[in-house]
């Protein structure tokens, strides 16, 4: 039996604090939050106790930590439960800043703790189906990369300041695609640029931010990719890719909560995709920490580490910087 | 707290198992089966004891019982359950006798305990949610129901001779689709023809039985319904059904495993459907039983009942019928 | 240079005169019909001469004749064009009598003219792709066969009161599918179950036609089929059939004006059907009348003769008891 | 009647000549091409005559030329024929350069005739159903464009030495889609960024050009459009386009040769898309040279005209540097 403190008791924090719940071989013992509601909400809900980060920390019996906090606290967290003995599962950002993020890294690998970081899209039911013909050599050599990535509404002014922007907030999750799918071989980023505009809500620009973004990279085996996103999109949480081989090509769908499609007077209509990411990546979601478990049980590697996460936020760092230069970054 | 007997730890009863153990408020406290070892392995997994069904009658702290045991066993396990109080989920058939399936119905009545007939394709999300629609009059007024049904492969022989029959065995779970979509106000089949080959395997002739049929139902109001089935398909399960309205159709579409489309020098390659009716109807078996416990708790009337347990099996019966004949039947 | 009369200029008189004027080696020479501003109006269109009937047998020059005039003229003109020595394009039904029907047959062979009857399904690019691939052997040996034939609308009551009822106006297409996609092998109709409903118009009923149908054919084979056919459908004409084969299923869709797919707040939504059949089957209008002038050119056989227009002839015949009887007709 | 003399026999010129031969109105006089044999191929085909460009020119009677030449002779021949007071039908491209195909223009202008250039994407049935919705604010106000554009296979070198490289040649096309979808309103593209790389062929890097490429349009109004190209999938001819609105979004998907869908245990498994652009956009270039007479005779302005193709190639010029140089373009 593994216990397992949470940190977070928000949305994120739920839905994980589900899943290790439902988890066999795993007990959540804690839930921390500074919302002491929150935190007494959802111990109850699963049986554990109320605590504070330090006692959390102090109690021997904790096998794990499992950090759902605003993405300012992660680093420290990370540090700190490296420090007590801890292996840990954070929700990304590894941290907004590289070198912390890289520090982090470091903290993990001394104390000789386990440390994911959670990238849920790897985990994803599609995503993943095609990750894995790729790798079997279904299409041949990947070749190109379009994502699309869009949010059914921008989040408030309030989140957007925090947030260390789109390529940071939102893209992160893109990035990291780019190199599950095209770098898996070892290749690299070459070549990157960026633009962005705001084209939903003025206030974003107020912000110094934009909410419509359009990426490329070309790898150093001359890969490419493109990536769009948008905070805004009618038709709801638009969250697909294709990835072109030299022979053929993978499509990844958004998943819907129904197969029905209704014929009538105005079309042939189909569900639109699930809500929001709580409901697209419920499936990742449990996916992923039950991956964390079996990987702490047998030995096995992460899928998403520490590395991971700070590659992602270089990445997303030199789209902050092309979009404001409007010039290319090359590495 | 609803302390749970489970009868039957096979196949159906480790996914209710499973299903129940995940419920709160419920307690699965029994398991019994006449293969020791099975229920002992089902009981550990989920913190229950191994008893006998005498002993989970006996126990005056069982709030309801999960009947999943063999078809034959099904009308005396909910006889003895109405008699001892225990409020009974009853996998489908009630019986294969309709008297008896009747006479289930009585002692239930008369006990005044709650009874639920498990047609699971009511709670699955694409069938439910076209029958919502349905209901909301999205199409208008329902005219032909069209059901596709086949099974990945033929059972053994061991298993069609104690099935009462394809239109029994199989297609009973068309039939109460077709009383759920085209009979829901109060409408009900006057007429019905059936036929069936056996074009699989010349082992199911020998048994008496077909294994691919054609059913054909008009209801009072004229409704027209058509059932084909298959004991197999090699593309998999199969699970459709459309239905017209005066406004429109609704038409169902099987789930699949991912959203991944692969397009190489083959064609333009989706997945094939969810394997078999575990996985299709995994979250159609989670809805169910949570459905029995929420009207255990507020009162409401189950979806199912005994009712339609006994008119699905009378339609089996005049198809069982009616095939042999090779003449229709009028109600 | 082969020389064409044309008998009847109204809707599908004028799609073929527009495939033949486009036919290189084939000359559109004269057009007849009752209403002399019809002829007129398509012979000047194709520089056409409007002409009688009787002075377009008379006309040595002329080959060939195209059949597009009202049923009932059809086996009279077949008769007169076996006479005078002319090949013959007819549009089905050959007949609405069976006997006068295989009268004309006899004329045809007496005449040692070539006569194809113009069920044109068979030369749809969806429909002749699916028996394409199952005469390869695709999907195995043809099991079932599910047949959906929907009209956008009603026609008129004068129409329907001419028109001999649904099954030999109507299913007589669908009849032929049938046979073309389960009997190519020599299998023919066993049994045949038909009934039928008035949902969406009473004049109908007055008429003693139905709208709505539902039959089923077994083959000697045991082969199962179920056509399912209304006369409105809110969405338009609906034309798929789906044949199971023990290897797999052939699925043949609608086709669509584009392949525009609209993502809003309501759905995610594709074009409806292509809007009746002039437009569903303009591709198979002209692959039809080209097949008619390049089987007179090389002497190949006709896909579609004289005998498969009988042999639905008498299907239709056979669903028309079935459903006035309310049993099934045996072969 | 409209005389036209056609230049260029070649694979695009008889596309044309079909078309043209079909029109009622139109007669297609003259056929002129270096090859003797094409040429006259052709004219006996259609029933014209051989003639040199020069006497076409002279030829008072005729009205209109349709250049389906090879791209180096385009401008020599709108020049010439602007003199000789003939409408212009021209295959893309103008000009490689930029500053003869704005001397086109001038010369159209200073004769006073009509100019079209061959755009044929606008008149395909899905691009242009999409541009009407569009147009018609179906989904708002657009926001984002992902252009596909993918051939089966890479022309030969000697094809691609003449090309003037992959941007002038191939990408033409889908920048002119991005002037079409998204600047329909006067906007304009204000920032452009492009790369690319040889994936497929080295003998495409030895004549300096590239077969996969990524572009990204920034317009004055903020719009992002994305453009992935390739010379080579596996699947064969891809033409897809996405335009993101406020209010949803309109994707624009392949044709297929049939509406055929086969289900077996590989998958289930659509056609491939029409071959190659002779095939995809058969419609769209019978609906292409209709309107170029359409508005001859009506005086209407053409859909596409000498500036559209000057814009076009100048962003294709603007492409080309960039990708050279690795940095933005600013207009």
């Amino acid at each position: 039996m593994k216990n397992v403190a949470l940190f977070g008791a928000g949305r994120i924090g739920r839905i994980h604090a589900s899943n290790l719940a439902a988890l066999p071989g795993v007990k959540l013992k804690y839930v921390s939050d500074p919302m002491a509601q929150y935190a007494g909400e959802l111990a109850q809900k699963y049986g554990a106790e109320v605590t504070s980060i330090d006692a959390a920390f102090a109690d021997k019996s904790i096998d794990a930590v499992a950090i759902c906090s605003s993405t300012d606290t992660h680093s420290d967290l990370i540090s700190r439960a490296a420090k007590a003995g801890k292996h840990i599962f954070c929700e990304k950002p590894v941290d907004l800043s590289v070198p912390r993020a890289i520090a982090c890294g470091e903290a993990v690998k001394a104390a000789g703790v386990a440390c994911m970081i959670g990238f849920q899209r790897r985990f994803d039911p599609t995503f993943n189906e095609a990750a894995t013909r790729l790798a079997k050599g279904e299409i041949g050599n990947p070749e190109m990369l379009v994502v699309t990535s869009r949010d059914p509404g921008a989040p408030p002014a309030e989140y957007i300041k925090a947030s260390g922007g789109i390529f940071r907030d939102m893209l992160i999750h893109d990035l990291d695609v780019v190199r599950w799918i095209l770098c898996s071989d070892g290749d690299e980023a070459a070549w990157l640029s960026a633009t962005g505009s705001v084209l939903t809500d003025p206030a974003i620009a107020d912000l110094g931010d934009c909410d419509s973004t359009a990426v490329t990279i070309r790898t150093r085996k001359g890969r490419l990719c493109q990536i769009n996103t948008s905070r805004r999109a009618a038709y709801g949480y638009d969250q697909r890719f294709e990835v072109l081989g030299s022979k053929g090509l993978l499509q990844c769908g958004n998943h819907t909560p129904s197969e029905v499609v209704q014929w009538d007077a105005t079309g042939i209509r189909g569900d639109k995709p699930e809500n929001f990411f709580l409901q697209r990546y419920a499936a990742a979601y449990k996916a992923e920490i039950t991956h964390f478990f079996d990987c702490l049980q047998t030995g096995a590697a992460f899928r998403t580490t520490v590395a991971d996460g700070v590659a992602a936020q270089k990445l997303a760092d030199a789209a902050t910087e092309s979009a404001k230069s409007g010039q290319a970054i090359t590495f």
